[in-house]
């Protein structure tokens, strides 16, 4: 796959512009999206900002940038991902990172104290790019984030909720959320003997459980970050374990754990997140797995991560692995490190439409797609008769069906027929000689789909606009794309 | 206006993080869209997308920075206002300053000789910002171009119409579309004797007579940029003229521009547009302007700009100001730029979203607007009844209806009430003890309509669902926004 990717690079970003000695193509880690690509992309958006929607959240926007001092301490040892603009005499400003802290800052600026917001924006990451496992420098996230103090995991278990309804509705084939908690984390690496200005840096070892073995986690904790073996052997046991809430009573027999008092905290509302999902019929979707760990600083409570199983698309007898396809989880702490003494507990849901984005490509019939959005093209044929034609679409524009015409004064018949079938476009209305002189042009079936009507009528000028309608209903009512 | 949009910005903006001596706020020149100017931009873009549809348009995207070389020597004077990315060890890179280049570059990368395409997406300058008047530096385009080589004016026409429609469709008030020709204004430059290295940089003096008189435009021209005072004042003359097709014959007939082929050529082209414009229904919205000249480098031929005349929304006996909302033109050299050998004509329309934002925005009343999508308000009564009110979200939510209920086990009425009231909701479940013992609640209109049912009905379990949607429909009929 990387040579065939290489190879495409090499064909079509390395155009150079005669003599200017520059390469064609657009900053690393960032592509262009064609009309195929946005087709796709415009489906996934809206299935999202519908479930969105269904669940009550209205939405905001920020802006790309902010001030470099409110992404500061924000995303630990990813802050050097962070990209900077350029000091031009103004303001430091970085693009922003996630949507999650632009929000906070938002509620923090404007002392709102309750908030459900849906944000459909790119973020920025100068990571090292994989293009085609959907990793980009440039991407979008969907979040979805409930701001506002209630009680305990009833907002936690409708983000689940969401995220579960998102990813059923996409069909990105059988997927898992893991969830675990950050207390239940925090109270084992206690119990275990990490020492306390360790807790992170081992949580982001624990995190790459799902892309590095035991033994590799384990060296990076020992040898890398100085965790003695006995004590990383112990997280190793802990690790190991997943389940459902089978998994939260072997949890509070534990010998250890259970003299913990965060530990059991977390213990306690997994109890009740696990009780939640149940009644909203997102059980079967959740695994409790102490591996999970995600990097980001500022989670407090619960987090959780949705992992794609099997990907109904295989190439080369591989699956196309995507890993994380959404997460998210709870962080009461971070509106405070803006707001000061106000403390707005959040809890958020982010969704990588990236990699959906690849998923769905990848078993897309990109031929059969329909990107255009021209339900009648107007033929000129003959002398070309562009007045006439210009006089049918604009008929056709007043009464808001979508017409295109070819701009040319005399137009060539196969071009006309080309762009028609590009274009998918179902009607086709006909001028000719009998326009000028009679007033008449016909209305024809593009499609191959058999209507029940013939195949081409005569209409008046008046007649245009209502025939084209009815037919459009017709072939509509076909199940064609009209 | 200034005093109080300074008052603001003290009293919101300059909230400070206790003991983090930053001030919490958005970069300069940008600002955050809360959720009411989210609905008003949505419809905006609604309307501007169904449109550039209705036209045949695909839609693209491309990346928010580009490499630096893509962007330079393409703005003339304002290149001084694009953003640069900071050097951390990579390609230079700079924020997009419009989307043509962008679109030129995507044409030339990927050897596309024609599309027609859409794109709405946020542009960035480092220019003196003018909130209140719709002037930021992070603002959203909406661009429409026609590429490739067809017959003379065909497209511009198009690029008109699609303009109109969009300022017809918003219902900005009435506005004018002023138009020109590049060639015309270069010819009359030739003919007024403007040495042909000082074309462009008069040209930029002329393009701003619509904010400054011509007295202060001729001190530019003749202080500023050393031309000869009676070169500006025959200038002076032609920037004078408007008017519809009649303009054409009064050039044509104008002893130093008939004898310039530039001019003429451009006069030829006017009168054929004008012709096309007719045919298309837009005559009456447009005045060919001789004083319209545009900023930008890259135009080649016609070139167009609309503004508002009399805003429908007056502050303080005051019109709200707005200028130009839209703009466009001929650019048949930029994608040669990039490609080299293969020129690729195009012709665009930039839609200003921020200044019409700006405008629907002081005539709308925010406090009705209904900005919360949620249709159902799920009401727990007494013992609050958590786990009923999540039984009945689930079913709700399964049928894709939107539904909401309150985050606590025990809520408080009024704070339901507040709540359903702040979201405009229409429809209330009630669920109270009758729900624990015989599986039943209740179906509430929430509105003040009256809509000739019975305000409050009781239903088992199951016919919530089929309740809920009937009660709906119901109410839509009547009008209200569900």
């Amino acid at each position: 796959v990387v040579e065939v990717v290489q190879g495409l690079k090499k064909e079509k970003g390395e155009k150079e512009k005669e003599g200017s000695g520059f390469t064609l193509k657009t900053p690393k880690g960032t592509k262009d999206y064609d009309e195929r690509d946005m087709a796709i992309r415009e489906k996934i958006f809206s299935t999202v900002t519908r479930i969105f929607k269904k669940h009550g959240a209205t939405t905001i926007d920020t802006p790309v940038f902010e001030l470099k001092e409110i992404l500061a301490g924000k995303y630990g040892e990813d802050s050097k991902l962070i990209y900077d603009l350029e000091d031009q005499g103004g303001e430091k400003c970085s693009l922003r990172y996630d949507l999650t802290v632009p929000f906070a800052r938002y509620l923090a600026e404007n002392s709102i104290t309750n908030l459900k917001r849906y944000h459909i924006a790119k973020v920025y990451r100068r990571d090292n790019p994989a293009m085609n496992r959907g990793r980009f420098r440039e991407f979008y996230q969907c979040d979805f984030d409930i701001a506002g103090l209630y009680d305990p995991m009833i907002p936690d278990a409708e983000g689940l909720r969401v995220m579960t309804e998102i990813l059923e509705g996409i069909d990105v084939g059988d997927f898992v959320i893991k969830i675990n908690h950050r207390k239940i984390l925090d109270g084992m690496f206690e119990v275990c003997g990490v020492p306390a200005d360790k807790f992170r840096q081992i949580s982001s070892a624990v995190d790459k459980l799902d892309k590095m073995s035991w033994e590799d986690v384990k060296k990076e904790m020992t040898d890398e970050k100085g965790l003695a073996p006995d004590v990383a052997d112990r997280i190793g046991e802990y690790v190991k374990l997943k389940g459902s809430s089978e998994l939260c009573d072997t949890l509070a027999a534990d010998a250890g754990l259970s003299k913990n008092a965060n530990a059991m905290k977390g213990v306690e509302d997994m109890r009740l997140l696990l009780q939640y999902l149940d009644v909203l019929g997102v059980l079967p979707r959740v695994s409790f797995d102490l591996s999970l760990a995600r990097g980001l600083d500022y989670y407090t409570g619960v987090i959780y991560e949705a992992v794609v199983l099997r990907s109904p698309s295989v190439q080369n007898g591989e699956q196309v692995g995507v890993g994380s396809i959404a997460a998210g989880g709870r962080y009461d702490e971070l509106v405070g490190m803006f707001s000061g003494k106000t403390k707005i507990p959040c809890v958020g849901v982010s969704i990588g439409v990236e990699r959906i984005f690849a998923l769905l490509s990848s078993r897309t019939d990109r031929a059969t797609l329909k990107s255009s959005p021209t339900q009648v093209y107007v033929f000129g044929v003959g002398e070309g008769f562009l007045l006439e034609r210009m006089q049918i679409a604009k008929r056709l524009w007043d009464a808001g069906i979508n017409a295109e015409f070819m701009y040319k004064t005399k137009p060539r018949s196969q071009n006309q027929f080309d762009a028609c079938d590009r274009g998918r476009v179902p009607l086709a209305v006909w001028v000719g000689k009998e326009c000028r002189e009679a007033g008449k042009v016909k209305v024809r079936n593009m499609t191959r789909v058999e209507d029940g009507e013939e195949r081409e009528v005569e209409v008046g000028f008046e007649g245009v606009v209502g025939e084209v309608r009815r037919r459009l209903g017709v072939l509509e009512g076909l199940g064609v794309e009209v």
